[in-house]
Formats: structure tokens, C-alpha cells, sequence
């Protein structure tokens, strides 16, 4: 048996059809619903200057850029500049004389270019939907992909707390399409600004922040042992030690009025608007979401609202999440604009799915209907009722060669046909035809001028 | 007003949504037909190796080859290696010390991969459809950019003509569903041979191929003229005349007893399967496709039947194309598996659809209903219907803001929406609401439980 010599570079995929329906199905659901909620599609190119990249995603996002190789590289003037690039790259920056372009990293800040570049046409608020893949040169594993989709809804140009009600019944609406039993959890990073400044400034957030978001991983002891390396007092601690327990409270409601009673007026604003997206007007039943304080979600661009999606029943980290920021198209020189956003992790929730048994047995491709290949004049024939049956929309083929039944019938099992029909020698002067079933195991002989009303299912 | 200090790379585009809906109904179109004809769907990783791709697309090929800079470049071991890399780089060439991956330059290489690397477990014939965007490093210009879509079909492992017979319907129904009145060109590369052979061997076929593919634009004298630099006999050149003037003939059958009478038995191989193909007994009437003996299809892989498809009545290149080729398989390991394939070219059939006006009305977004924000608890009333309504499938949204009723309306109309309905503060009593169709321009007050059967359009 030959044997390729050839192979797809780490971390990439190449998806066969049985993935695609699977994944479609899932990239259709959110679409749907996405659209069903006012947004709109945007795609934006793969490759952006490497100048709008650099330095929107931390040192570790710079790193993991995927850098395009300039063409017309021989322009460079002399081997001077050209060794000077080089040592520029060998040290692991970039050099305009070798890359000026790199690949999309994300959705979000493609999104915050085009709305700088577009904002006095764009309708305001702008509600966009964007389902790109994305590119980063992390180190493969399980799970994790150098190209994945992405699937992001943003609100820009709003700060009506309406869009975060909006979003929550997104999410809400595609994971109960999906079957998929979720928790949403929903925090404000102003309350976390407040803890702290209620810790002795600002300038402890970051400090506060990474370790909290270790809280899953490594428990309370460890996160506090943690802080105490990082120049908070005592008092400063047992706040922070406090806060962490705020999530025992049972309902949102009472965990907000322990939260208010710890934090006092620094936490206002955060608390007032975490209550109001919680228990918003705009809903005759309570939001589906469960106030969790230690959710911090990591050191990104939000300002207010964060979420973030978890599935029941599965061990797995978030498959869904976003928040509120201001501002993030300010570094493109247009300032004031807010925004707000939700992410799938259209992996993950693929891979929750899978483990759970989610995907219907329904999720196929559409053929559903193989003409054996009986001879030349019975194909000749057969192909008549193939055109006819395609132009009615049912998918259907004439199996390419004329041989022997069982290698067609194995054809049509490997496609998941349903149906298969033939045209014998003496159904050509009968004018009819042998219809089969083959998941059902029926058989019928019908006349092929009822070949069009027959009822394919 | 604020200016953006931000910019897209050269020949690259932002879809925004009236573009995509437009994209969309060309893709859904093609996609709809593919499937009904039993192609499934496949998606290869945006890089692939470059050893996957250098050397298949010719020497200019390889130059246009957008190429992924290697990540941790700093492991490069001294400095040596480092400079003679970036020596090769400066000349040109590509080293792995740099780069070793590229981006897709079209869909039919890494098909050919896939097929390679599963071979083993893929149905035969295997027919696969891939809609994904391609790159290549070319100077940007009007109509020609450097991230583009293609949309191909192929099957591989079958011989069988009948395929061809599927693909030029495709062709034909496609173009039929969008409204595009279309000419497909048909001819077979071993007809071209046979020329070659006639006109002194088959060392010509490259020359001869050459100057026919500019017959469109340089006319018969200059390929005349071209082809005598080209130490053919002017015996050859008197065929080759005659071969050019083939194309006369009114009929395809005439043409092709024409093509006989001139080459002799050296051709009867390409004409007996172009005869075949033309007048394939899979039809109760001929094929739509007219013998075009001088149509080339350039210098790709193609060995037998080649086609191109061109809108009638506007000046644009071909708008799709294709053909039969072997063994595209055996330069990655697995000999002797046969193709057929066709591609679409998106974009100018995008430009093409625009220039006829071609594109419907009713190809646009999907919200239809804005519900206005007229006060607080006008909203949270609004919104349990606009949750209702969308629940139902239709999609509808409720203004974010209390504002100003011209502002709601101005964002009505800009997206599109075909109703606003307005529930005012004596509506609340009354439990009524108005809904006008700001298209049709009517207004009607009901109830507001009508507004869940009212027959939004």
C-alpha cells in the first residue's frame, strides 16, 4: 500500500466531513440566534499589520503572533540592514525588513480596528457577529490548536446595560438549542478595582487579579499565601480572604448585600450595576446567572461586566465568555467608544458535546439517494431520475461505473445513503423501478414515472 | 472628529454585511448544488508545510507564496546559520531556519495531500466540495486581491466521464439558480498533444500551449508570428493555423469531424472522449458546453478534458474552470488515483452579479422588528415580546436607549428593519401597542397579545 511522504504542520487540522456537519451545527445555532438578536456579520482579513497586533495581547500574545515572511525580501537595501533585521528576529523581535504583517489572534481587536477606521459610517451601536479562524503559535496539546474558530458578538457604541441582558439570553438560548446544560457566571471587574482599593490602591489589582484567578486551581490557603509575597498588609488579607468566601451566600441577592456590608461605598458602582444586570426589568423570570466574586477573567481589556460559561457535568474549562470594555478603540486614535462582547469556544463546546453524547444522529450530509449502475442504457436512463430528483432538492448520485451490486451498495452505506434504486434489464420495458430502504430494509418495485412523488424521507 | 491611525494590509478587504449576505447567497448557491450532487464537505489548515506547496505552482508560483515565520527563532543555533539564512532569504529562497510553513495557494494541492495522507480510509470515488480563501503574494490591482475565496469540487479514484457529465451540470445549474447566462468551453488536453505530435512531437506541447492561451488577446497573426520563433516547421505552423480556424465550425459534432479530418488518427483519443462528454447519453438533451479548441487552461496539471465557464454580455476573465488530471497524488507517495474537478471564481462572480444587477432585493439581513425604547417600564414590557417574537424565529430587537423617537426610527431604517412597533404610555393600560410597516407605510394598533399571530412579513 503506498504510503504518503507527506504530512499537515503541528497543531493544524484538516476536518472530514462528519466533523463539518457536527461543527456546522453548532457554528449554525449560534448564527441563527446571533441574528435573531439584531447582529450583523463582519469578516475581517487574515493577516493584519503586525503594528495593530503588536502589544494589544501581552508580552506572551506578542510572542505567539504568527508572523508573515515579507515578500520581495531582495529589496532590502544592503546586507547591513539585512543582518540587523536578522539579529532583531533572532532575539525575538520583529523587523519590518523580514515581517510587516501577521495573522489574526483574535476577533476582538481586528473588530476594535475596523469600528477606528469606520466609525463615521458605521451605524451606532453597531452590533456585529464575527465566525473567523484564529492563529497562535502556542505549544499543541489535547485541545488546544495554533488554528481555531472563533465566535464573537459585540455591542459597540452603547452603554445601555440592556446589551449584557441581551448577550446572557444568548447564551442562554444557543446552549438550550445545544441541550447543553450550562452555569453562567457574571462578576464586574469595578468591584474588583474596589476590593483593591479597599486593600490600600489600585496598584494592587494586578497582583489581586492573577491570584484570584488561581483561586480553582490551587484553593483559598495557597492564594493567600500567594498575596502575602505581594506587599498587602494583614488587614489587606483578611479582606481579600473575606471576599473570596462572599460566594458561600446563597442567592445573588444576598450575596450582594455581604459584598456592599465588606466593601462599603468603594464597591457602589460595581454592586449597582452587577444588581441591575441581575435582576433586570427587561425580564419577567430572574436572568440565568450566578454571581461568582472570584471570577476575574484573566488580565484582558474589561472594564465592567465579565461572564463567563461553564457546561455542567463535564470537566472543562469555560466555554463561553466576554464582558464590557471602554475605549479599546482608542489605540487606533478613536477614543469614547464602549463596547461589549460575548465569545463560544466553538472547540470546547464541540468537544462537550461529543463527550456527552449531544450530537443527533441527524447531523449528516444529504445524500440520500444512490442510482445503481446497471449498464449503460439502464444509467443512461437512471440519470434522468437522478437530474429530476436533485432539481426537487433531494440529493442523489449514479454510482460512476458499472460493477458489481455490492461494491455500489457499499457505496451507498459509506455515503449514508438511504435510499438505493435500481434499473434492471427488464425494468427498462416495464418502465419501472426497484426502490430500497436501506435503514429500514423495505423494497418496493414502483413505476418510475413515480419516481418524483415517491416519498423519500 | 476622531482619525484613525490604523490601516489594513494591501489587497485585503473587510466584508462588511450587505457584502456577506451578498457573498453568502453566491456560497449557499454553489454549496445547496454541490451537496444535491453528493459532494461532502472537507476544510484544510490555513498552513501547510512548505515543502507541500514549493514547486507546484511553477517558479512564479513559489515566489507568491505567503510565508509563516518560523516561531522561536532565537533557537537558531550561531550566528553562521543564522547569516547564511538570511543570505538564502535575501536571494529569494526560502530556508528552514526561517520558515518552513506557507499559506494555502488554492484548494486542489492540499486536497491532493489529504487524499495522500487517508487514501486508506476514503470512500472511492471520493467526492469532496472546499469553500475556503486562498493567498498569494500578488501586485494588488483592480478585481485581483491577495486573500480570496475558492469554492472547488472534485472526485477522485474513477475514470468514468460521467463526471465530467455531473460537473458541467453543476455548472449549468448553478449559473441557472443565479440568473447568470453563461458559456462553457470545453476541449482536452490530448488533443492539445496531438497537435504537438503532428506539428513535430510533443517537446512543442509547452510553446504551442503558450501562444494559443494568448489567441484572446493577441489574435491569429501574433500567435502565428509567435509560434515561428519557435523552431516549428512551417508545415506545423500551417496546422497549427488550421487547428486555430477549427473553432468555425458551427456544430460540436462538426467541429469535432473537423478536428479529425485534420489531425488523423493522432487525435482519435481526445476527440472520442471529448464526443463522449458532448454527447454523453446522461441526457434527454445535449449538454450545454461548446467545443472550444482553443482553450488551454495554462500550464497546471490538467491531462484530458479542461473547461471554463464565461458570462455572456460583460467583459470579464473566466468565472470558473477546470478539468481531468492524473496522479496529482503520486509527488506526495500514493500513485495512480485520477481527478476531476471544477472551481468557482467567487469574487468575479460577485463583480458580475453587481454589474448585471443581478442580485435581489430580498438578499439582506434578518431584522425586521425594532420595538422602541420609550421609557423604562415601556421597555421591560417591550421586551418579553421581543424575546417572544424572536423565540418564533423572526428577528427583532428593542432600542437600547431612551431617546429621541426620530433617533430610533433613523436606526430602524438603517438596519433594515421593516417594522417598528411602538408601545406608548397609554398602551401600557390598554395593553396595545402600534405597529407600522415603515416600508409599505401602515399602521395598526392591536393588542398586544395579537402581537405573537400578527403577520410580520
Amino acid at each position: 500500500m503506498a504510503k504518503p511522504t507527506v504530512s499537515i504542520p503541528q497543531g493544524m487540522r484538516d476536518f472530514d466531513a462528519a466533523t463539518l456537519y457536527k461543527r456546522n451545527y453548532i457554528l449554525h445555532t449560534i448564527r441563527t440566534i446571533f441574528e435573531l438578536y439584531g447582529f450583523t456579520p463582519l469578516e475581517t482579513p487574515t493577516m493584519e499589520n503586525l503594528d495593530t497586533l503588536m502589544g494589544k495581547y501581552g508580552d506572551e500574545g506578542d510572542k505567539l503572533l504568527f508572523k508573515v515572511l515579507n515578500n520581495g525580501l531582495s529589496d532590502a537595501k544592503n546586507a547591513e540592514k539585512a543582518s540587523a533585521a536578522f539579529a532583531n528576529i533572532l532575539q525575538g523581535k520583529s523587523d519590518k525588513n523580514l515581517t510587516e504583517r501577521a495573522l489574526r489572534y483574535d476577533l476582538t481587536i481586528p473588530f476594535a480596528r475596523y469600528v477606528a477606521m469606520n466609525h463615521n459610517t458605521l451605524t451606532m451601536p453597531y452590533k456585529r457577529y464575527q465566525i473567523q479562524p484564529v492563529w497562535r503559535a502556542d505549544r499543541p496539546q489535547r485541545g488546544r490548536y495554533r488554528e481555531f474558530v472563533q465566535c464573537d458578538a459585540d455591542i459597540v457604541g452603547s452603554n445601555s446595560l440592556l446589551n449584557e441582558v441581551d448577550l446572557i439570553n444568548i447564551y442562554t438560548t444557543v446552549f438550550a438549542k445545544l441541550n447543553l446544560p450550562i452555569i453562567i457566571k457574571i462578576n464586574n471587574r469595578k468591584i474588583l478595582a474596589a476590593l483593591a482599593v479597599c486593600c490600600g490602591g489600585l496598584q494592587h489589582l494586578t497582583n489581586i487579579t492573577v491570584a484570584i484567578d488561581k483561586l480553582d486551581k490551587i484553593g483559598l490557603e495557597k492564594v493567600l499565601e500567594e498575596l502575602a509575597t505581594k506587599e498587602l498588609s494583614i488587614d489587606a488579607i483578611t479582606i481579600i480572604k473575606q471576599y473570596l468566601q462572599l460566594n458561600n451566600a446563597q442567592t445573588n441577592n444576598e450575596k450582594l448585600t455581604a459584598l456592599r456590608k465588606l466593601l462599603g461605598s468603594a464597591v457602589e458602582d460595581g454592586a449597582t450595576e452587577l444588581q441591575a444586570v441581575c435582576n433586570t426589568p427587561y425580564s419577567n423570570t430572574p436572568l440565568s446567572v450566578t454571581i461568582d466574586f472570584t471570577l476575574a477573567r484573566g488580565l484582558n481589556y474589561y472594564t465592567a461586566t465579565i461572564l463567563e460559561v461553564q457546561a455542567i457535568g463535564v470537566a472543562m474549562g469555560s466555554i463561553g465568555g466576554g464582558g464590557r470594555y471602554n475605549n479599546l478603540t482608542a489605540t487606533f486614535g478613536v477614543p469614547n467608544i464602549a463596547g461589549v462582547g460575548i465569545s463560544f469556544g466553538v472547540d470546547r463546546i464541540y468537544d462537550v458535546l461529543e463527550e456527552l453524547h449531544l450530537f443527533s444522529n441527524t447531523i449528516v450530509g444529504k445524500t440520500t439517494i444512490l442510482f445503481f449502475n446497471l449498464g449503460t442504457e439502464n444509467a443512461a436512463l437512471a440519470y434522468n431520475y437522478v437530474q429530476l430528483l436533485r432539481k426537487q432538492g433531494t440529493a442523489t448520485e449514479l454510482y460512476h461505473d458499472v460493477t458489481k451490486t455490492e461494491k455500489q451498495y457499499k457505496y451507498a452505506e459509506a455515503k449514508g445513503c438511504t435510499y438505493v434504486v435500481l434499473i434492471n434489464d427488464n425494468d427498462i420495458e416495464t418502465k419501472t423501478c426497484t426502490v430500497k430502504n436501506i435503514v429500514a430494509k423495505n423494497v418496493e418495485n414502483i413505476e418510475l414515472s413515480k419516481l418524483a412523488t415517491y416519498p423519500f424521507i
